[in-house]
């Protein structure tokens, strides 16, 4: 039986979600990285990602200008990373480095892989929409990798408060 | 240390991802229900869903004509109903009732909840882009539900060829 609720708390139901990370290369060289939870597949046809990045995001303004990112899994391993990834500014800081990720030259754009990822995905961009207040930004995926080691599990966001952890089938 | 490969073999590690349930109802009363995994918040102000639709499923053609749906979450109980849900085609089936789902009245809109999930969404159409070849549907919240159970789980696709099951945290 459903009970009305407001959205807030109908949303707080929604775990667990999966987490990416998303790389770009600003044209002076500046490599950069965030996390997002806001993501989908959007075509198959070519293969595309819907990725939310906020407008206030360094990542979103080197993407206006670059027009290429790289969507990465991090694994359930990465937590630590990816939680710094997404909880810090990227405008004056290197947080590639700061949050402790290797990474790795990408085949055909310039923004980098993030080398202990379970997959890396080039991207380019296609188009940006805005239907509500966050940016909607659609990327052609150009190229892909995985990881040497199969094995490795996809890192989600398992509960509120930024709560990130592996899961394992119940 | 990461190794290319094809896009589908990277995606091959995407697993789990969500799933919802989107039910609709057309002008001459008939509801419906499809399974979608291509799902993402695009907006919080106002609350907003991007929904990967099919061009060809009765969901896309009773939204384009009614502007309004439901998104469901359901959980991990409901992998049988979902696989239905996700595996047959609307245009000429009662696939509520041969996926066995039980439905209520929503508070906004004509399209029913499903009765059994975590939590429901009322939403009004926004706007359909189509970057590639699925349009994508963007749905503003109107208004939300949860089921009397807090305790319930989100139902995962955890592997290839539609696995659906419950996840626990490592």
């Amino acid at each position: 039986m459903q009970i009305p609720c407001s959205i807030e708390q109908a949303l707080g139901r929604k775990y667990p979600e999966p987490v990416v990370l998303v790389t770009t290369r600003a044209a002076d060289g500046r490599a950069n990285v965030m996390a997002a939870a806001w993501v989908s597949l959007a075509s198959s046809e070519p293969w595309m990602f819907v990725l939310g990045i906020d407008v206030d995001a360094r990542t979103y303004e080197v993407i206006t200008q670059t027009r290429e990112f790289v969507v990465a899994f991090p694994h359930e391993g990465m937590a630590k990373e990816t939680l710094h990834a997404g909880s810090h500014h990227g405008h004056h800081a290197d947080k590639i480095k700061d949050a402790g990720l290797a990474t790795q030259k990408a085949s055909i754009i310039r923004a980098p892989l993030v080398q202990d990822a379970l997959a890396n995905f080039e991207c380019e961009l296609v188009e940006i929409y805005r239907p509500g207040d966050c940016p909607l930004v659609i990327g052609k995926v150009v190229a892909a990798h995985v990881h040497e080691d199969a094995g490795l599990r996809r890192l989600c966001l398992v509960g509120p408060d930024y709560r990130l952890g592996g899961l394992r089938p119940a």
